[in-house]
């Protein structure tokens, strides 16, 4: 299939529903209300379902009916949407079930802006809600890899029956980029006749399926705990996905960047090699599990002498940076956070800084 | 005034009404319901309001709405109820306006159960809800504690003009201790003319104050954001507090723990000096800001070798030990999270095998 | 196309498909909640959509919605959830849309019990929404009627712009009765390109059509409502439907009676006949428009001494019948209202009481 | 105490005040919103309680809750407003508690208009809610009986432990007129302990009150509905209210009105005096009970050719002035419905040609 030029928006859309998903519930919000309206045209075309929920809250739990009867589903919704999904997202979680949230992120807290940001990393990579749980949470650069990690997300949650986030920042939804779709999924969730409700439906499957996230009995509870720390430590073996950049040289500082800021850095970093300075680069793809032992390896290289934590929020990642990089080298923070993306120049200016 | 034997639900309710909050607004949810049950019946009686909200999504604005105009307010919840407040707590933390939650966790994620848990370290901690806002955390560790943390968040809320979380497990909420309440707060809050709407009442102030969250022009965004910044790390500058136990021996092994859990942990260090292996203890009152730097000074001790973080949880606090200690020992987890709390052989047990 | 033997909410469910109805929103109550269950599985065999609303209110205005929009639609509930939809049944008739209501009445007024009753004639037939509007009300006596009713229900709306409900009491609903449906209609509303919300669509329209209930000028409310006035009364002139019982002897008394109940009226006439006391029927089939002129000729008629309305209310109809025999004769009411239905003997007994 | 100038929606909050309820739940809607603004500053002066419900729903159900437990409640609201409270009403009055609710008249149906109307008649009159019930209903022609009104509201709510609803156009509560309290209610409703809940305070009462709506068994229910119907027949014997004008001469026509349109039909009355044609008039204070037999009577006088029911409706009262009049005259209707009110010479020459 040939390139389209498309808007990020739009795109995800349309890859969900190659990804097989045909159930679309959401409540608009600025900046990613287009993935709404391209769905509600397409997803009648497909045979699938488009339904505004009445709030976010209602959503989530649209989602979660959905999810547990083993349908394919999806949502879409900005920074205070996914607030309002918190106690959802943690009762999925718990209930292991496959579903799939985009977060184009707004600036934030509270109402905060409506242009780009990364300013809801904690909320995706350590809860948001209640509980033991994690999410599995993919941040794209451009807009091709937006379809191709909305494409991967929902084998990926059903593969672990958990919720999978995609946490794109604005630019990502608004700019326009050539995109090329991958083949359609064929299959449908191979497992769903062992754990998702049937109905009772005996041709489908002879359990009884139960999805419930109550489990009053304390062992019981802790064991489901434990069930469920398993599973993520095994993504953290399994499905960590990062991308590196002019690693091969002797760099004098390290930067760890995710999402379109780290097209900006990556202009950076070609800039300050004309200047002499040499400086490499982490990429997350996967923000949980994160990439700890290659940004441990990366900031261990000889003459490594800073890493720096370049986000489009107010020092969010700079904690699992410190955390993987573990005292071997000073660990710093750099951003922005309101609607303007860091400028290469600004970045420059910061790795010299850093370095002096 | 002498000791009075009293659950910590309804210790918490009285030391709220000491502290000078006459605003109490929930909805139910164990283990925390006696809150709501005991304020309904005392706030008529010292002039104050007890208000059931009809959902905690309502609840978190009617706090945002008391607490913008100037009064001091409090809510009580437990870990799912904290979910659906998730965005209110992201307004109000962007709006500047002082607020008191206290969440007495119980088991989770999901529905999960109904006893104790630490299950909400990340969404305490980290946000919870979008955007980059931090809350100041207090974790009580008995009864006394409680009431005495409760009358401390008030000023702190209103020192900071930021919400405070009161982070108990169940067992402080459902354990009668004898409780001795500190004298009545007197002043109110000293400040609110320079900030609170006031209904423009020119008596009151000359300023025409505005409580919003919504930052439209990117650059004022971001400084508000980094004037946010600056406040979570003037937190971390004046107001962390801990608590260290047998750190003057020399131990072998750190321990790291907090709340109800960190009493199971005293008796185990008791119970393990009797066999000959000293073991230390900080235990953080402040979650955040956290002890980073009185941990790592404690893990730097020569002859520490292993740092445990122990937890009613799958592994959330270790992150922040791992933190503070930057790789000079290593650091590993240990807990349980549904109910139960791990026992003194337990952890004397974990401890024989992490220094073996 | 032969008998079935059909539930009469299944029937209702059905007979709406056939009538090219393929919009059902509702909130499950008893006693009409098969419909929904019905049609949960039958709609989307037919392409139709069958949509839980979050509740009547917000039911209410889906119908709203879709109406609107030129597509058929219709809801099912009872009493309470009836009185929920007020608002939007007045907004519905004030802005003019075509839409179906089918209330299978339950014992009230509150909660009440969950037999059959009559107790929304008025509700039905005076408003329950604020405002100067009226529904067309059709009171079916049989599962065959209600399936006819349902099929003529969406033309009516449609030649009126206006909804139509279906006023049936709980034993049309339970009931099993051999029923025989219509042929399918054909078209579609022929006459919505002229005022449906249409997106613009200039393939569709060259107006811009605009659905709305606000009327803020004086002078073009009071117009508007002069046109709903005379839409009314075209209803009176062009659309009551009656049956008449026993109407061609010379009877001492009258009795006007509907739905189920009027069943158990003919069987007391028939006995009484046997006893040599003649007592002729009117049947409304239409509640509004009120069969006025033909109750007022059949009371007007030599040798009757008595009207009676025999309802399962406490007395509702029994005033339009008063309008309708305009002093000619006494009017009285006779009914239960709980769940029992009147019996023949009890009916005979007050037919004897009355003319004695 | 002597006449103070004021509104008519500030009247009626204060006249509530006096009437001894200390309990006002609202939700603003135009054009009533100023009793709301009213006694959110009045009720914390007298030690009462004004909350701004969520929602109409939530306002009727917490007027339901208060009503319940033996406090006085009133609320206030307009058209729309009241619909919403429909089911509310149903459950009140099926459970017998003590309410009273204002309703000051929008132009309807939908949305309408913000000014004056009648077009709630049938809503307040005939039920609105579904099943057997009525309200009591008092009609004010001038901010003064409108406060008189609502302190008789109290008392006959009480008396009968029925909703009342005062039915006020949008005049009554925009005009401002020299107004008089009169004393303030003194007691608290006696008999409370007989029937409200009381939280088993066995000092209060020795019985277990339990205040409820639902009776499923069907002889039950029909008794209750029995009971219910009883009530309302007694308050058509004790408590109908009405006045006469100008009807002790020889009239030629009758005139029905209430409201403020009353007032304007008194002028032109007396203008048709001047021109030698008399004419006189029955206006209803009580809209339910209906002064059924003063119309009758008046109409049966010797010379009056003709009855009119004057109404900002577009033909409501219209039906029980037929059911009045059985007969005896001709009756029409003349009216407006949209805000503006029918003049003295629209009504005169109405007059003219309804007795031509």
């Amino acid at each position: 299939m040939s390139k389209v030029l498309m808007k990020g928006n739009e795109a995800i859309g349309e890859a969900a529903i190659r990804a097989g998903c045909l159930n679309y519930f959401a409540y608009p919000i600025t900046p990613q209300s287009e993935v709404a309206e391209y769905l509600s045209r397409r997803m009648p075309e497909v045979g699938g379902v488009f339904l505004q929920g009445e709030s976010e809250v209602a959503v989530g739990y649209m989602i979660f009916g959905a999810a547990g009867a083993g349908a394919r589903v999806f949502t879409t919704s900005s920074s205070p949407g996914i607030s309002l999904m918190s106690e959802a997202l943690s009762y999925i979680a718990s209930a292991q079930c496959p579903a799939v949230f985009v977060n184009i992120m707004r600036g934030g807290p509270g109402l905060g802006g409506i242009l780009p940001s990364q300013g809801d990393y904690f909320q995706a990579t350590k809860g948001g809600g209640h509980g033991d749980y994690r999410l599995l949470v993919l941040a794209p650069a451009s807009v091709q890899e937006a379809v191709e990690m909305v494409m991967q997300a929902f084998p990926l949650a059903e593969k672990y029956r958990n919720p999978v986030m995609i946490l794109g920042d604005g630019l990502i939804g608004q700019m326009m980029e050539p995109v090329e779709f991958p083949d359609h999924l064929k299959t449908e969730p191979s497992n769903k006749n062992a754990w998702a409700t049937n109905g009772m439906d005996t041709r489908k499957s002879n359990t009884r399926n139960l999805v419930k996230s109550l489990f009053l009995d304390p062992d019981v509870l802790n064991s489901h705990n434990l069930e469920l720390r398993a599973k993520y430590e095994r993504m953290q073996m399994e499905d960590v996905q990062y991308e590196t950049f002019n690693i091969d040289v002797d760099y004098v500082a390290l930067i760890v960047s995710y999402g379109t800021q780290s097209r900006v850095c990556r202009t950076a970093i070609e800039n300050l090699k004309q200047e002499g300075i040499e400086v490499g680069m982490v990429r997350p793809k996967t923000l949980f599990p994160f990439p700890l032992i290659p940004i441990r390896e990366a900031a261990s290289k000889v003459g490594c002498r800073a890493v720096m934590s370049i986000e489009m929020s107010m020092g969010q990642m700079v904690e699992d940076v410190e955390r993987a990089v573990q005292g071997r080298c000073p660990v710093s923070w750099y951003g922005k956070c309101g609607g303007d993306v860091t400028t290469p120049e600004e970045i420059m200016e910061t790795v010299r800084k850093t370095i002096a």
